[in-house]
């Protein structure tokens, strides 16, 4: 998989769904969710807990969607050892293949799903990831009760779930390619600001899918990335332009999911429920109307709280997957 | 996925490697690594890189065997946020897609190739996986400086990492076929006896393979899980009685790789590099020399330090890949 991956039959997104806590329902996209939770602990005794009941909560919304049994969960979260994602395939019952992107994971399972679709051995896949504030905050950074300062650099992770499912059917939209990312790592050691981190991995893996299947930028009605935040979104396009491409028709999903200015977000929304949500909320809808085609990249951190404590830089990753809307 | 898969072309394994710390190469394989360290810390200023470092360690000596550059990277870890393996992926500069099955990792890592290999998508996939004993305890359990006893049932984490190569060449042996795992959880809440959490799953996994493609456990030479421990290998054969499915030919990585009397490994060994260790250092060797077919089964137990705080049982999963000698 050193090259792109277009597919000879595009595989549908046969339906997607997603659910959300009390802050993304108050930002630009709060008409869009399934659902959204006034109490982000979901009557649950503790977070974590409360991120798989929202796994599950999409899981069902996309059930009564589309009407399909999926033939395999594919899926991962932030918190250690992936449990959110465990625990919804412990209630599913379906085969399960636990994948880890941080943040990138909704595209690295659509990725992932798209290429087991595509070679017959499933039939109905049904991508899953979440992520939450709470659990993310005592997972990464200090507890919420220590009421510590937040960096402007710094990302808010988003409390949200959303999942997909994929298909053989002739039904739009459609991934019509894909490409796996590389790990890139520019020495970038402060987890508060991630999207510097992130953005030489988004750079790296949209350069490659140019040249690789020689499209361009222009082609794109959209092409988001998910999720570099304001800061690092900027950075992207200085990477970007270094290359040789300009883009006028990016956005971020952390920029869409809240509203910069006003929600207290720092740089934008971050964590694996983020352009998950803003998959399902905002890029299918709009693609529905405006037609064309979009690129939908996710990017991950790949840290975690001993690899900080330990002096470690960030390692950045990015997949991407092409939707069309026909 | 919800059927077993059984490969019109089957997969190559084309090569396979594997390291190993000190306790691990006084064992009964001794003789079978391609490498072993009697410093666990491999020169390195922490556990954690020390693992990276035997991966990439392990994936040198695969490409050593095998000539190949893979262009793809598959794999993950028992560190939260499955970092020994990102770093692995930083410094391989491979795309990467980062898979989480706790122990099952290996067998979860060749069945995803296998499919990416078989799909075409992929020409050679290299899959790693690697587990330390003490980044495991500072992880799961105990800091080692607390000096806390083990209780019988207990496993001992592996400190190895190991690595397979797989390709479309027509080279022996092969993965024939493949099952993927249902998360299973008959509520054991028990993180010093993760056989018992285990056991039911890798019961779930075999009997559905066997009613699903028809085949018999005496038609294999050696089945194998990995790592149930003495304790889960007993639980195993109990529940398989009930389905009425008598295993004469069953041995558990984590039973191979220690001498489970001598060595004080309490009800053996465990971890994702059980399982890859043993496959390189005995089960493929073995099959070289007997002929025929085994299926080789590797067990997760998906448990992490805050789901045990929590007071959550343990899921366990199985997945299954049959390997063929020609």
């Amino acid at each position: 998989m050193n090259k792109s991956v277009l597919f000879e039959n595009p595989i549908s997104i046969a339906a997607t769904s997603s659910v959300c806590g009390k802050k993304e329902g108050e930002g630009p996209l709060a008409a869009m969710f399934d659902e959204t939770y006034l109490d982000d602990a979901l009557g649950k005794s503790n977070w974590e807990a409360a991120e798989t009941e929202m796994q599950l909560r999409a899981a069902e919304h996309l059930k009564r969607k589309s009407g399909l049994v999926p033939d395999i969960l594919l899926g991962g979260d932030l918190q250690s050892q992936c449990t959110a994602t465990s625990m919804t395939a412990r209630r599913l019952g379906v085969p399960f293949m636990g994948l880890y992107g941080a943040c990138s994971t909704m595209a690295l399972s659509l990725l992932t799903a798209s290429c087991l679709v595509s070679a017959g051995v499933s039939k109905a896949a049904l991508c899953i990831t979440s992520s939450h504030f709470c659990a993310a905050e005592r997972q990464f950074r200090t507890p919420l009760n220590y009421g510590s300062k937040r960096a402007p650099t710094a990302q808010w992770t988003t409390t949200a779930a959303a999942a997909a499912l994929l298909t053989q059917k002739k039904q739009p939209p459609y991934i019509t390619g894909c490409k796996l990312g590389r790990v890139v790592d520019l020495a970038v050691k402060d987890p508060t600001n991630m999207g510097a981190a992130m953005a030489p991995a988004a750079t790296d893996t949209l350069t490659r899918f140019f040249a690789e299947t020689g499209k361009r930028a222009d082609e794109y009605t959209d092409i988001y990335t998910g999720d570099l935040g304001a800061h690092g979104s900027e950075l992207l396009l200085q990477l970007l332009e270094k290359e040789g491409i300009q883009l006028n028709n990016h956005s971020d999903c952390g920029c869409l999911l809240f509203d910069v200015e006003k929600q207290d977000v720092q740089s934008g929304g971050s964590g694996c429920g983020c352009s998950a949500a803003v998959l399902h909320a905002h890029v299918l809808p709009k693609l529905k109307k405006t037609g064309g085609k979009v690129l939908f990249m996710s990017t991950g951190a790949l840290l975690s709280l001993t690899s900080v404590n330990q002096k470690n830089s960030i390692p950045g990753i990015a997949h991407l997957v092409e939707i069309s809307a026909q």
